[in-house]
């Protein structure tokens, strides 16, 4: 398993990017917008941020009225999601996603729940 | 800048980490005690996750009450931390830490305020 992106869950994704890429000197690699999402990757040298901007009432911005803006999740990256979803189950996580599904940047990727993870949510991703 | 570790604020380290040796395939690399922190790193192929337990009521058992557990912060690898933090001192970022200090396995470290951050605590590591 490799560090894939820390997910941030903000108001403002693209003002974020701006901020991180004077901090932190790395620059946008992708950006997305689903009817639901507006996505904002930023690239670090091993890895990204996943920068997250709700366009809708759904999820993340239940979780920003929730928990304000800042670290939603991480994702790690598997070159076998299927094998990563059976050693889950196998151990009993409970997992969001049982099927991989398409994520964001044409990613498969599936979500175990925090409630059997010490409260990360963890994202496996295959590229 | 490079992903380091993603710290995780938890009740039970040793038993969060076994749980991840099994559902992530990695493995602990380090521990450590301080009067106020048990600390767990589980290596990933590009990082590690640094689990922290209080052993005292200071600020990971005070996080602890008021989030529960969970992801913590997120921390970057620089290869010059005074440089990163004048960096951020020169756009307005408040750093908790405006000089380097000496963190777990022996590395220098600082904190930015996550109010600077878009809610993210970023600490930055020099190895």
């Amino acid at each position: 398993m490799r560090f894939d992106h820390a997910g941030v869950a903000t108001d403002d994704a693209e003002g974020l990017a701006f901020l991180y890429e004077d901090l932190l000197g790395c620059s946008i690699a992708h950006e997305e917008r689903f009817e639901e999402l507006k996505i904002i990757f930023l690239e670090l040298e091993n890895g990204y941020f996943e920068l997250l901007e709700p366009q809708d009432d759904g999820t993340i911005a239940r979780y920003l009225e929730e928990h304000g803006d800042g670290l939603h999740h991480i994702a790690l990256e598997t070159d076998d999601i299927e094998q990563a979803l059976e050693t889950a189950d196998s151990i009993g996580v409970e997992c969001i996603d049982t099927e991989p599904r398409q994520g964001a940047w044409g990613h498969r990727v599936a979500f175990l729940h925090p409630r059997s993870t010490g409260g990360v949510l963890i994202e496996f991703v295959e590229h």
